[in-house]
């Protein structure tokens, strides 16, 4: 993505009163939702541009990108904007797990069993 | 899930400061990624229990039973919190498209091109 492209996105692209974009990560291949980060508008360019995904933590406040650290890195694989250009879905090659518990998903740690619907019985 | 289930699981939700959680909406069996929208405390209940996603919606600020207008129905099959609570996937049966837009995906409208990342160039 050159940095016209880049740069436009960030124009159309619509951050909340914070600045930030939440950013859906999906696994590739398996299809796997791994998680949510944020974006600011750097966070985004980075993202789109270097292959790697790279968050702005809230919690403490800097980057972070992503396996910087802990060495699960997520490798850039596609990116969509969703149709208000609110949200940004990031497809992915993740090494390792996703989640700083360990576990592969962020969303396996707390699963609920709320109640089913069917167009059967609706 | 039942009524003492479910406040357990609203108490140890985290919302923003406007009250609300962003809810990931993945169709169960292919496991497409089809939207992402806002839950406050009651709508958080009421899909957990009715079987049915309700949202808020920030611009029209109402409760919003998707489908109810549309016929585009979303059918609870699984939810699960991530690991800080403040994010929830919700696994659904997805009756036609889930976008305003007459798409399948919110993200089928707008497709980027990211500078790709492989563990192979890193």
């Amino acid at each position: 993505m050159t940095g016209g492209d880049v740069n436009a996105v960030i124009e159309r692209a619509v951050f909340n009163s914070d600045g930030l974009l939440p950013a859906i990560i999906q696994q590739h291949d398996t299809l796997e939702v791994l998680m949510l980060g944020w974006m600011d508008a750097e966070a985004l360019r980075r993202t789109l541009t270097e292959g790697r995904v790279t968050f702005w933590s809230r919690s403490r406040q800097e980057y972070w990108r992503k396996g910087d650290t802990s060495g699960n890195m997520q490798f850039v694989r596609g990116a969509a904007l969703d149709c208000d250009a609110d949200t940004i879905l990031v497809s992915v090659d993740q090494v390792g797990p996703a989640c700083h518990t360990g576990a592969r998903r962020c969303f396996d740690v707390d699963p609920l069993e709320p109640a089913l619907g069917s167009p059967d019985n609706e």
